[in-house]
C-alpha cells in the first residue's frame, strides 16, 4: 500500500444513523487500484476480513457472508435460505425495520406472525414467551437497534427465552444498527444469525451485506429438503467461496467488491483494537447527546433510556419547531441528521447518528459539534 | 471536490476480464468522505448516472436500476421480475454464464430450455429461429461476451429473429462482459433489458449491479399476476426508488452504495466524451493483441475473428506450455491475467482483458505491456 494518506476536504459531519463518517485509512483503503479477486493478495484480506468481523461478534465458530449489497440482502439470505415456503417465522416487532423483514420472509414463502411493541417500546419477554408456546416456529426475528425509531431490543434475553421455549429455533438478530456499536456476543448468547452492513458501527461506506451464521444455522441450511429460493442470495453458491477464502484459497461465484472489501478491512483493523473501550465510548457519547437534548425540550422516542440505542438518538422535537426548520438549521451549523421514517410520527422527530470514528477519535470533536448544533437549533 | 488528484502506486497491469484499470480521477470519486444518499447532492450524482447509463446504451426511454450487488444479481432481477413460475425461458447458450442465467431461471421456478453452441462458436440463428417457433417463451436470454471463452453474439440479429417469430417476448442481454466495450443500441436493436456490472468495460471497480429495463418489460413486470418472488431483487421495492431519482427526489428501499455510484458517475463522464471512439479503440486494441497471440502460437477459442470479443482475449497456450507456467509469467513481465474457466478446457488457455483505459489512454502503454509479456511468456 503507498504511504499517501488522504487528507478529507472540510465537509459538515454526516450524523444520519448511516452511513456515517469515516477514517482517512478507510478511503485510503477504498482508493487503492483495484487487484484481482482471486489473487493471493486478496485472498489474505478477505480472509482477515472474515476472522475480524468473528471477532466483532465474539464468535469463534460463526461463518462470516461478505457480499456486495445492502443490509437488507441479509434479510433475502435469511427467508431463502433458512426458512422453506410455509415454514412459521416469529418476528419481534419494534418497527420499520421488522414489517421490512416480514415483508421479505413473505416474499419467500414463510408464514409470518408478529409480536408487536408499541411505538418507543419493546416487547415484553412475557409476550414473545407467549407466542413461542402457540406455535412452532422455524426462526425467530428480532432487530436489534430499529433505526427508524432507535430503539434497542435486548437480544440476549430474547434468545435466551426462545432458546429455552424451542430449543432448535433459530435466532436471528438484524444488526444493521448494532453491530460495532452495541455488544453483540453471538456464541455466549447462542444466537444464530447476525446481519447487518458496511455503513453504520462498522465504519465503512455502503455496499457491503456482512452476516455471520452460526455453526447450528448452516446444518439446518444443509438440511433443507427443498431446493433454495434465491440465487444471488443462496448460501448454495457463496457458503463453498466463503469456505475457500476462509482455509486461503480463492474461488468464484460472483465478483466480489474488492474496493469496499480494502475499505472494510482497513476499519476492521481500527475497530479490533478495543472493542470493548469502543462500546463505552458509544455509550459515552450517546449519554451527552441525549443529556443535551433533553434540556433543550427533545423527547426521546424510546421510552425509557434502558432500551435507547447508543449509537443514534430518534427525537421529537421540542414544542413550537418542526422538523423541516429544524434540520436545515442543524445543517447550517454543520451536521447533517436524518428525518422521521416511522409512518405513525414520520413529520415529528428528526434521526442523529453518532457512530464510528464520530465518538471514538475525540480529536474530531464531532460529539461537541453534534452538541453545539442542537442547542442553536432552537434558539429563537 | 477537493482538487487533489490521486496518483495510483506503482503496480502490475490488471489484464483479467474485469475488474479493471480504473483512471485516478475514478479513484478520487471513490475516496470522497460518504455523503448521505437521500441529499440533494447525492441525488443529483445519482440521476446523473441513470442518464449517461441510458447514453452508453444508446436508449432514451429504458429505466435504469441501479444497485449494491454484482453483475450477477441482474440475472436474479430477470428471473423473479420478468419470468412468473412456470413460464418458459430460452437460452441462447454459448458457455459458462449461459449455465449460470439458467440456474438462476430456474432457481425462481422458470422453464428453461437451451440452444447451445458448441464450445468457441455461436448459436446459427436458424436454430434460434426453430426454437422459437417450437414453444412460446417470455424471455430469450443471451450473452453477449462470454467470459469464460470470449465469444461475442451478435445481439442485433438475435434480437431481430425474436421479435420477429414472437413480437411480444423480452429480449434479455447479459452484457456483463460487453457494455461500454461493444457496441449496443438498444432503442434501434429493440432491445428489453440489458445487465451488467461496474468492473468490466464501465471501467468502476466492482460493487454495482447496473440493469436497463425497456418500456416493454416494465409494462410486462407492471402486468404480472403472481408476486415478485425475490425481496432484495425486486422491482416492486426498486422502480419507485429509481422513478424518484430520475425526477430529481430521494427515496428510501435500501441504502446505495454512495461511494461506489460517486465512482461510477466518474468513470461515465470519461465514457460519455465519446463513445463510438472508444468501441473502435477497443477494437483496434483486440486486433493487435489477438495478432501478436497469433504469432506466438497461441489459438483463439472463439472459432472466427467475426465472434470474437474486442474487450477480451480467450487463448489456448501454444503446444508444450501451460497455462500454470505461462501466467506467473507474464506476471513477472507486468500483467495480470486471468486463467481458464470453461470446465471442458478449464486447464488449457488463458483469458486477457483489455478494456476501458487500458486500451483507451494510449500513454499509459498498456496494449504495448501485454504485447511484450506475451512475447516473453513463450521465450525458451
Amino acid at each position: 500500500m503507498p504511504e499517501s494518506k488522504i487528507q478529507q476536504a472540510p465537509h459538515k459531519i454526516l450524523a444520519i444513523p448511516g452511513p456515517i463518517e469515516v477514517t482517512n485509512e478507510v478511503l485510503d483503503a477504498i482508493s487503492q487500484p483495484p487487484m484481482s479477486h482471486v489473487s493471493p493478495g486478496f485472498v489474505k484480506i478477505f480472509r482477515e476480513c472474515m476472522d475480524m468481523t468473528r471477532q466483532v461478534l465474539y464468535t469463534t465458530t460463526g461463518m462470516p457472508f461478505i457480499i456486495a449489497g445492502s443490509g437488507t440482502l441479509g434479510w433475502d439470505e435469511v427467508s431463502s435460505n433458512l426458512v422453506e415456503p410455509g415454514e412459521a417465522a416469529l418476528v419481534v416487532n419494534t418497527g420499520y425495520f421488522g414489517d421490512g423483514f416480514s415483508d421479505c420472509l413473505r416474499a419467500y414463502g414463510a408464514s409470518v406472525d408478529h409480536v408487536r411493541a408499541p411505538l418507543g417500546d419493546v416487547v415484553p419477554s412475557i409476550e414473545i414467551e407467549k407466542a413461542l408456546k402457540k406455535r412452532k416456529y422455524k426462526i425467530i426475528v428480532v432487530t436489534h437497534v430499529d433505526t427508524s425509531t432507535g430503539v434497542l431490543s435486548d437480544v440476549k434475553a430474547v434468545a435466551k427465552i426462545a432458546r429455552k421455549v424451542s430449543p432448535e429455533i433459530l435466532v436471528i438478530v438484524d444488526g444493521v444498527c448494532s453491530v460495532a456499536s452495541e455488544e453483540i456476543r453471538m456464541d455466549d448468547w447462542d444466537i444464530d444469525v447476525v446481519l447487518t452492513a458496511s455503513q453504520k458501527g462498522l465504519g465503512t461506506p455502503p455496499g457491503l451485506s456482512i452476516l455471520v451464521a452460526s455453526a447450528r444455522a448452516i446444518k439446518v441450511f444443509e438440511n433443507r429438503k427443498v431446493p433454495v429460493t434465491s440465487y444471488y442470495a443462496s448460501w448454495q453458491k457463496w457458503l463453498p467461496i466463503m469456505r475457500a477464502y476462509d482455509s486461503g484459497s480463492p474461488a468464484y461465484f460472483a465478483t466480489p467488491p474488492v474496493n469496499m472489501v480494502y475499505a472494510y478491512h482497513a476499519s476492521l483493523k481500527q475497530i479490533t483494537v478495543g472493542l470493548e473501550e469502543r462500546f463505552r465510548a458509544h455509550q459515552r457519547a450517546s449519554e451527552r447527546i441525549k443529556a443535551v437534548a433533553k434540556q433543550l425540550g427533545y423527547t426521546q422516542i424510546p421510552k425509557r433510556p434502558s432500551i435507547a440505542a447508543n449509537g443514534m438518538t430518534a427525537i421529537y422535537v421540542p414544542d413550537g419547531f418542526a422538523p423541516k426548520e429544524i434540520i436545515p438549521r442543524l445543517t447550517e451549523h454543520g451536521i447533517v441528521v436524518a428525518g422521521g421514517l416511522h409512518k405513525e410520527v414520520k413529520d415529528k422527530y428528526i434521526r442523529i447518528g453518532h457512530m464510528g470514528t464520530s465518538v471514538v477519535d475525540e480529536r474530531r470533536g464531532d460529539v461537541e459539534t453534534i452538541e453545539k448544533a442542537l442547542k442553536a437549533s432552537v434558539r429563537k
